[in-house]
């Protein structure tokens, strides 16, 4: 009999919706009227085709990708995007601003420093990144090159609530922990990224979503590697090596599932339940104290403390015990990480709430 | 039911053996023990911790991968190996030697000029690579920083039947399409790679076996992107970032199953006999003629032509029809290629030398 499936909190890879693991594994060995798996195709036949043009069309249908946007699927995570960005759209003698409101942001700037000038829009350091600054605190310069953000912190657990103003200077934004989970006004940004391993399919891709106008103002660097060049994938289709043709395949399914649930919208909603049954709990009593200040509290990654960390420890264990697994937050934040991405389903939210009231009963 | 298997003869992705098939597709929802999918768990979680730690063990028992060599899995398959390789040791004001031997290693030369100097120590573009060079044939430059070759060339179906002596010189090797086939003497390599999506595993992966002492000697460029820095991936375990997590764990599931088979001497003798069959038919009366020059040919990647391109055609579309997929070659060469990697069964061999026999007994 299969080991009963358990509530995956993990910050990434992390829960996939049930019917999309289904229908993988019902055709693993063999694709129905292909006659072999997935992960035996060529990704120059006319199936794994099929499967790449409709998960861009049903990409666009779910965030309303405007026509005049290409469409992405990349190796490497978003860790590779950290350096892709600058090196295509960062001129070596320019500048960009990065608003640092998390490690991963952190991560980014890193990067962008190896190509080019880096101003920091705004940094919530100081604070250990509990909050998320207003349009009235970043210090953005007409002449950057580009504004970066990170809408969500998966780390952190904080979260934009809007989408920067940057009077015209083309915004990039990394979504990997928050892609597809609420609604998205893909205008607003020149160039948008996420590793696929949180909310929109398995670790090994990354979506882009980038505005044909910007690719054609990138910086033309003979030296640039074909493979970290937006526009060489660009006009293969992604093609230009052989893509990542299962995690696309996962990333498809899981686009469908989001449409049937009535879309961004629709996935919103089922997100701001889930959120809101857990920070009223977090909130409850006192006993349990949430990380991030509560206007910048992300919807996916809810980062919560303990009176104690021996009792932080004794939570994570017994947790895990009663199959709530993952809750153990990143050594950076301490305490406890309940990661509540699309999939996640609602009754883990649930059992949670109900064993943290159990918790703080025997131990408050 | 199920659509039956046809006999995958594409070039890569490519066929994967079935007992593999079948195992992943048993646990795709729930690992045993673990409660959740591959496909969404942590790569920090002690189960895939496991699963990296038994493949890389697996890897080095079946190649006798010495000590003091790194195994990595990387993002981006071979291409991104093209640029990573010269960024990591081609010192920008030295040169490296490259072997062209075909449509693979012209790629690679290419990403290697943006990085410094490049000598060709040979090509075969001439002929349109019939041939692979004699040790003789090649002009090798005791200064360079490396000697860069491909042990088999899948569009062309060229294989090395030897590894080249390049007295001291480090030797890097692309084996994309013919890792593991047969057996590797590493040792006489500094580092070699392979897209996983031919012999080893599902696009999505590359494999990266490097000598720790030549890692050591890399060029130290502060504006490496440091995905592309293989110290970094080697110093942190191939989880910089987040791995390609299914891909490893599907090339795990192919090393215990080419250990089971003998090992490389095992995979190689099984090689060998398919290949050995194949070429019999085409030398056989003269209607088929194979493209590659009798002592470089592939055991791989078969190429071969009939007398017209008309005939080619009917050929390929017959044979799809009767089962036997994926045979049009590459538009490079024309004619017909069969990719009869590790998984490809003998059965289909038998399949598609019985078809090449009724094919010239109603066309010859």
């Amino acid at each position: 009999m299969a080991t009963p499936r358990v509530f995956n909190f993990a910050a990434g890879p992390a829960v996939l919706p049930l019917p999309v693991l289904e229908e993988a594994q019902r055709d693993l060995v063999s694709m129905p009227g292909v006659g072999m798996s997935i992960l035996e195709m060529s990704h120059r036949g006319k199936f794994f085709e099929g499967v790449l043009q409709q998960t861009e069309k049903d990409i666009r249908t779910l965030a309303g990708v405007p026509d005049d946007y290409k469409v992405l699927f990349l190796p490497g995570g978003a860790s590779l995007q950290f350096s892709m960005v600058p090196l295509n759209f960062l001129p070596r003698d320019g500048s960009a601003d990065y608003i640092v409101s998390g490690a991963w942001s952190q991560k980014a700037v890193k990067e962008a420093k190896k190509v080019g000038g880096v101003k920091i829009a705004w940094t919530g350091e100081a604070d250990n990144f509990k909050t998320i600054p207003a349009q009235g605190d970043l210090t953005l310069d007409p002449n950057a090159a580009f504004v970066a953000f990170t809408s969500n912190e998966t780390i952190h657990g904080v979260e934009f609530k809007y989408v920067p103003e940057t009077a015209g200077v083309p915004l990039v934004c990394d979504t990997s922990s928050d892609m597809f989970s609420r609604p998205l006004d893909v205008k607003q940004h020149a160039l948008i990224y996420a590793g696929a391993q949180k909310n929109i399919g398995p670790a090994g891709v990354a979506l882009v979503i980038v505005k044909d106008e910007w690719l054609k103002k990138r910086v033309d660097d003979p030296k640039l590697p074909t493979m970290l060049n937006y526009a060489i994938h660009a006009e293969n289709g992604s093609m230009y090596n052989t893509p990542p043709v299962f995690a696309i395949y996962i990333m498809g399914l899981v686009m469908k599932w989001l449409l049937g649930l009535g879309g961004l919208d629709g996935i919103h909603a089922i997100n701001q339940r889930k959120a809101a049954k857990l920070y009223a709990e977090i909130d409850r009593t006192g006993f349990f104290r949430g990380h991030s200040a509560k206007d910048c509290r992300s919807l996916m990654n809810v980062t919560f403390r303990l009176p104690s960390q021996e009792l932080e420890d004794k939570f994570a264990k017994e947790a895990k015990a009663a199959g709530l697994d993952g809750l153990k937050g990143h050594r950076s934040v301490g305490g406890l990480r309940a990661s509540i991405y699309n999939a996640f389903p609602e009754e883990g939210v649930d059992a949670l709430v109900s064993f943290m009231q159990e918790f703080e009963k025997k131990n408050g």
